[in-house]
């Protein structure tokens, strides 16, 4: 079975403009490794509805799973709903459960603005985590979660397991040779083992090591195979660590 | 003068596998916010020379400004220079006073693979900053820069001053008050002050306040006077802090 691929849309000017800094990618990101994930692309984006509507409706077509963060709210700059209506060719309604539990958690003095917290794409999917008022809204393959870093976290962990699939296998070489002369080892190993993706990564600030080289597949003997071929190949004088 | 957008584009399978935590596009949010440039997308893709040249291309078309990270070296995983000369419609080319450079740098033991770092698109300019042997290529508004974070740092401030432009005034107001109860008088600034881009983020864990509002324009004045509108609005008494 193909490993199941992912996006990230980061919807969010406070971003852009360096007002805050991005956590939620950030964090998504070891969650989505650790599930067996593979995450393609993330994006990050202005609180533009269109914008966002062209953006979500590209990733929901070429992924697996979308994950989008922020824009969900009672103000005026809040259009991740309707944008994502839009991107899957739908309108937004007010769901009458969620607005029912919004009516309890606030009372008899509820600000007209936070009904808008109701309002979901038609055909959404509410998913109910440990929390019996904030479901994670879900419209077909695309997941709507909130900017703020605590409420994102929260929310994604909720929903965690649903994502699980098979672990990615990972080998790691720190290599005390110049990356230029290294790179016909590379090509060589990179062509006998087709199923392990190779990373060349220099450093230039390190005292007992040029370049580190992370091997990376669906199985770990194949890994574990192209990692000792290439430490032959360059020779165990300049390995100066593994990983396993 | 409409002030000059921007666009990132960091390339990096490391980055999305969560084998290195970004900093390159962190590091230039800064940079593009002091410069007066108003960032609008940062994507980060892996190190797939079609995603490359088609997300670059898309970028250069609506930015005025395109900076690439990561993808720039000598070995198999370095496909950014091939991607962003097919993005502009154009091949690659050895550049012969980079090459002379090159091997003025390595002396007669160069690597072959290394002589790729001298490989530039076809019609791209050499922006010379401080170092003589490393420059930014840069073609049409697309500016390529290295993924390790020390050299991307240290060629971006080499070439920062092409990019200034016009300061973006800024103010906030931490509010005690629930978003949803904000929202009408958030809609009345919004729309009596068209100048000025309003932020509301709440926040859940605070003692002394329950969102940060945000004010930023072009003119400094019109943000002055959008920010005393909503804190006439909203009443001083629940104004925790005012910056400026």
């Amino acid at each position: 079975m193909p490993r199941p691929t992912a996006a990230i849309v980061v919807i969010g000017d406070e971003i852009l403009s360096g007002k805050f800094a991005e956590e939620n990618a950030a964090f998504l990101i070891g969650e989505l490794r650790g599930l067996g994930v593979e995450l393609r692309r993330i994006t990050v984006i202005p609180d533009d509805a269109d914008d966002i509507a062209a953006t979500v409706a590209e990733a929901a077509s070429r992924h697996t799973w979308v994950f989008t963060s922020g824009g969900v709210g009672p103000t005026h700059d809040d259009v991740t709903i309707a944008a994502v209506a839009r991107a899957l060719g739908t309108d937004v309604v007010r769901d009458p459960d969620l607005e029912a539990r919004l009516r309890a958690y606030w009372g008899d003095g509820i600000a007209p603005a936070n009904l808008r917290l109701a309002d979901v794409p038609r055909g959404a999917t509410l998913v109910w985590g440990e929390s019996t008022t904030w479901p994670v809204v879900t419209i077909a393959n695309v997941h709507v979660l909130p900017g703020v870093p605590k409420l994102f976290r929260k929310k994604f962990l909720d929903i965690r397991e649903r994502f699980r699939a098979a672990p990615v296998a990972l080998a790691r070489l720190w290599i005390a040779r110049e990356e230029g002369e290294l790179a016909p080892d590379l090509d060589v190993v990179v062509a006998a083992h087709p199923g392990v993706k190779l990373g060349s990564y220099p450093r230039f600030d390190e005292a007992d090591f040029q370049v580190i080289i992370t091997l990376e597949g669906a199985e770990r003997a194949a890994v574990v195979a192209a990692t000792d071929a290439l430490a032959a190949r360059v020779g165990a004088a300049v390995v100066r660590r593994a990983d396993p």
